[in-house]
This record gives structure tokens, C-alpha cells and sequence, in this order.
């Protein structure tokens, strides 16, 4: 007979899911009600609403996919692309990588262009692939690169997509709540986000964002989006702002709650107050990592506050340290990815996770697990 | 300012979300961990062995795709089906419509056989399609449809498919732990279901199941699968028999705390006693229903007794109605879909919510209502 499961409770500064605010863990196991019920209409209202706030945009088509961030992914490129487009995809880690795969499976050409891991996109070279491929769509990056700990000019980057007649698409997964993102004022016109990283919500839901133009280019597209389940045309008719609800799928309705909840916490804090104590903390954690005499990957212009690829000496055994970690202090701290497997510690400092008692006790644990 | 949202305490009978077990929803709530935590993956071996025990099979391709069940459904077609591939998809309800749309947008032909809403497929008519492409490579149909209440033979569909060497894919969103299902004894080579029906949990994930000769198919595809989230050779890479999991996507953590919750609920009461629970508790509500003046749209050979469809006299305000129920007793049940809509009620009786009391409380709660 198998029983019912208790986990562990870990401090989870990985690269996510990040710790949860138990208060969102309380809202997420309030009482299920149907996913037309009225109260839950109102609901999701006022997630749109917040929603649209955290991404600083007015924009109509901003709700949550009912899957995790990489569904997230999937709907900006199956809605946005048809057969025979074009693609500008800038890769300076494991999530442009995943972009491309995204841009092929839909029939589209993905014209690359590509960075050294731990830096940020070159706008030099964007520039360059935009001119060269003026029949381009669309231009994607990752604001906040989760494999890498880069921050890449998102403000820059959406100029230069406008400049040239592209849309632009942004990987925002980890960058929503954790450092400063405006839709509207950058010009953004795809947005998707997790919720499992600086809205430190349970993972399983993508916020996503779509400017007028980029919803125009939906609404009128020549074939239909491959997908059923994420074509943004059927999913508006239960999100959009019609009292009339058309049934699409079932909504994930107790994910929904949880995504409320921490939506009401970002506001309750102040978004900019949130990118500050991100900002603040990071300069905590760095202070202690380098008295350790580790060091970070990445130029501090170019950090990711949220997290932090921390690189440590050959003669660390990189496995034995994060298990004696999670062991010994219940504490998850994440590996490297791709070309840094082996080689570095991703320390997430997320949403709820972003705190001065999460540093104290990473480097006092770490500081005890290396000596 | 937005503020927490509490919802109202429903009793839901309608056609999904059910009643969510307490049980369910306190697991729901435990702290989150890492989608790689040694603790997670343990718990993700027990999810798959629960699963394998409720579909009554030993498939090695066993899983919960981490997003509800119209996701299961695009699941099972985008991996199997190739651009050009013909499938015969039975249609007796808005689901068999669904299956059409998705057949076409993985550039499949879909050959349609229609029976009657409210009536089963037709053995008869499925055979003569089979006959008449000898070319297509599957055979789908929903084993219970919930725009119904029909229950079609999917013992016998999945011979007829196996006589005419195609895969049967079986719709089982709201079959699943409701009524008798046995993959493997009845040959299915593909099937999908959702949490959100008789397995009393959360809405948001979809179990799924594909035999050996399936899984063979998806393995030799000569082109990717068009989607990048649910491509299962992907996807196996995490939820695989391997030690070593391959990060694809972050799995819903807590959804699937829900559904191992669920699953350990199912094994306790063992699935035959849920079956039989679920043909008992349809029989009372059925007296008190005829004992109404109300009548039952479907043959009573062919009902599902998880799911409901009563006919009530035009004279009645379908719309008043549910909105009374919901308002004095907190009550839902559906309305209904397509051909049906303002003519019938859907009243769900599935799993935790399938019991004596809540088939006592919609009785008097219909009784007072259209009295």
C-alpha cells in the first residue's frame, strides 16, 4: 500500500520553484468552486487586473495559461508564428536554445543569434540580424536568463525590434517581480512568465501579455495555432472581457486562487518595492560569497538579483556539497545547466525567498559544508 | 486595492470540478519542494504506480501531463499523429468535436462518425469507416461523454480497432474511477483523463496512458512533435524509469501532491468499490428524479452514472433554476452544452461528491425549487 505523502520542508533558493509564502499555500487549498461559478468569474477579473499591473500594461489579452512556463513558451510562438516565417532568436543560454525549438516546431524559420553563456544579448549583433533578415517577424530573447544569472537589455532589445518593423517576444519567467519589467512603456509586444519564480506561487500556471498589434496578428492569422489547447482565439473566449463566459477548458481553479494570492502580495508590497528588496538582498548574498572567496559568474552590471551563479573551485565535489546541503539544512540550492553543469551553484533569492534570513542561512550553511 | 479572495462553499454536482475531498485539498497545501528533490522524484515513482492501478494497466508510458485535461487530449494526438495521417473519430457530443479540431491542426485527416447526441457509437458505423480506410491509423471516441451522459463500449470499439490494425484512443475524462475501465484487458493504446472528475481532486492535470505499441510510434515519428511542452519523448526524459531525470519543464509540485493524495484515496477504497459506490448512488438519485416528474435523456443501458442528463418541461427557467440552487443551497449542477443547451441539466455524482447526501440535498434542493 502506498500512503499519503509528507515532503521534507526545504528553503528552496534553487533556480525555482521558489519558497512559497504560506499564505499563498493556504489560498491554494481553499474550498474548489466551479470554473463558471460567478465568484469565480469575479475572480478571474481581478487576476487580470493584477496581472496587468505587474506587468505594468494596459493590455486586453494579459491572463494566466493554464500550464507551466514553458506552455507559457509555446503559446507566444504557436500563436504568433505560421508556416514559412521568420525568427530572430537570440540564445545566450539553455532558454534561447528552447525558443528555437519552439520557432521549428511551428514551421518558422529561427535565424540565430548568439552569445557566450553569461553574458548578456549583443545588441551590436541583433542590430546586424535584424538588417540582414528585414523579412523577420518577430525578435525573441530571455530578459532574466535562468541558466546563466544575465540580465539582458529588455528596453534596448524591444527598441530595436520596433525600429526594424518586428514584434518582440521576452522570456520573462524569472524576471516578473524580481527586477524592474514594463510592458508598456519598453514597447513589449509578447510577455510570458512562471509563477513559481518571484511571484512565489506553487509552479504550474504562465502569465502572458500580448500587445494590440501582436492580438491583431492573432485574431488574423491564415491558418489556425497548431495547438487546441493554447490558441489564444479560444482561450479569449473564456478570458476575454465578455460577461459571457464560452467554456474553453477547465480552469485550474485552486492554482488560480494561489496566483490571486501572491498577485495580492506583489501589490500589497509595491512592485518597485520588490525589485528594491531583490536589489538588496542580492548585495547581501554577493558580500558573504565573496568572503567565502567564491566568485560570481557574471559581471555585476549584468546579475540577475534573483539569482546568482556562484562558480567554486575544482576541488569542490559540486554533488556531495548540495546533497550534505539539503541533508543537513534542508536547504535546495540549484546546479549548473548546459556549459555550466558541474561548474557553478545557481543560489535563487525569489519573491518570498528574497529575504536577509534566507542569506544568513545560505552562507552559514555553505560556510560550514565547505570548510 | 484587490484583496484576498475567499470563495463561497459549494457543494458541486455538476459536470466537473467535482467535490474535492478535504483530504485532497490539505495535501494540496503542503510545502512546496524541488521538482528534482530526491523526495519529489520518490513521490512521482508512487504517482505512476497509482495511476498504472486505476487504469488497470502495467504501460510503461504512464503519466500526469502537467496541465488539465484538454492537454491530455492534444497529448495523445499530436504524438501520435504525423502531417497527412488519417484518424476515424467518433462523434456523439461536443467531445468527439473536440477530437476533430485537434486531429486537423496536427494536419490529419479526420474521417467523422456521427451518431445522435445522447445515443452511444454506433459499433455498426464504426466498422464500416474502418472498412472503408483501410489507410487510417486510429480509431477515437470518448468512453464517457459529459455532454451527455452516454457511456459508449470501449471494450468493444478497441476490438474492432485492433481487428482493423489501428490504435484506439480513448477519451476517459470522466470515466476514470467512475465507471468500469481496464486498459489493458481491453487493448487501449491511448487514453487521457483529467483530476477534476471522479478522481475528486484539483483541476489542472491529465493523467495519461500509452501501451508499448504506441509508445513504439511516438519513439520512430520521421517529424517532431509539433508541440514542444507535450512531446512525450521529451517529457519521459523527467518522468522516465530513469534515476538520472532530465529537466524539461517545472512540474506543478503541489497539483501533483493532489493527485498522489487522490490516487491513495482511490487504492483505499479499491477502484471496484468506487465503480460499484458510483452505479449505487446514481440508482437513488434516479428514483428521487423520476419521483420528480423528471425524465433521463439517455437509455438507461447506456447512462453514466457519474454523470446526470435530466430533461425538464419547457415551462421551467433553466437559467432561475441554477442560479436558485446556487444561491439558497450553494448547489451546482450544469447546465447544458450544444444540441442540449436550455433543455437539460447535467447532475454530476462523481467521486467524493458521488454519496448518499449529496444526492439527498439536490433532490430537496430540486423539489423546493421547482415546487
Amino acid at each position: 500500500m502506498i500512503t499519503s505523502f509528507h515532503p521534507p520542508v526545504r528553503t528552496l533558493m534553487g533556480p525555482g520553484p521558489s519558497d512559497v509564502n504560506p499564505r499563498i499555500l493556504e489560498a491554494l487549498s481553499r474550498p474548489t468552486i466551479g470554473h463558471l461559478d460567478p465568484a469565480f468569474i469575479d475572480m478571474m477579473d481581478q487576476v487580470k487586473v493584477l496581472l496587468q499591473s505587474a506587468f505594468k500594461t494596459e493590455n486586453e489579452l494579459t491572463l494566466p495559461v493554464s500550464a507551466p512556463g514553458s506552455a507559457g513558451m509555446e503559446t507566444a510562438f504557436a500563436n504568433l508564428l505560421e508556416r514559412g516565417d521568420k525568427a530572430i532568436v537570440c540564445q545566450n543560454g539553455v532558454f534561447g536554445g528552447r525558443m528555437k525549438e519552439n520557432v521549428e516546431r511551428c514551421g518558422a524559420e529561427a535565424v540565430m543569434v548568439q552569445d557566450e553563456w553569461g553574458t548578456p544579448v549583443d545588441l551590436n549583433k541583433v542590430e546586424e540580424a535584424l538588417k540582414a533578415n528585414p523579412d523577420a517577424k518577430l525578435l525573441a530573447f530571455v530578459h532574466a536568463e535562468t541558466s546563466t544569472g544575465v540580465r539582458s537589455d529588455a528596453k534596448a532589445l524591444c527598441e530595436l525590434a520596433r525600429k526594424y518593423d518586428c514584434l518582440s517576444v521576452v522570456d520573462a519567467v524569472t524576471s516578473l517581480a524580481g527586477i524592474e519589467l514594463r510592458v508598456d512603456d519598453w514597447g513589449i509586444d509578447a510577455i510570458y512568465s512562471g509563477t513559481q519564480k518571484c511571484l512565489s506561487c506553487v509552479p504550474g500556471i504562465a502569465p502572458v501579455s500580448f500587445s494590440e498589434r501582436a492580438a491583431k496578428i492573432i485574431r488574423e492569422r491564415k491558418t489556425p495555432v497548431q495547438s487546441w489547447f493554447l490558441d489564444l482565439n479560444l482561450v479569449m473566449g473564456y478570458w476575454g472581457g465578455s460577461t459571457k463566459r464560452a467554456y474553453h477548458h477547465t480552469a485550474p481553479v485552486n492554482s488560480l486562487y494561489a496566483l490571486h494570492e501572491s498577485l495580492v502580495i506583489v501589490q500589497e508590497e509595491g512592485i518597485e518595492n520588490a525589485w528594491a528588496r531583490h536589489a538588496r538582498n542580492h548585495r547581501s548574498l554577493a558580500a558573504g560569497i565573496e568572503a567565502l572567496g567564491l566568485s560570481f559568474v557574471v559581471e555585476e552590471e549584468y546579475r540577475l538579483p534573483q539569482l546568482n551563479l556562484v562558480r567554486f573551485p575544482d576541488t569542490v565535489d559540486d554533488a556531495a556539497v548540495r546533497a550534505a546541503l539539503l541533508q543537513d539544512y534542508d536547504l535546495e540550492i540549484g546546479s549548473g545547466l548546459g556549459a555550466f553543469a558541474g561548474k557553478v551553484w545557481r543560489i535563487g533569492l525569489m519573491g518570498f525567498a528574497s529575504s536577509q534570513k534566507n542569506v544568513n542561512l545560505c552562507l552559514a550553511a555553505l560556510s560550514n559544508t565547505l570548510r
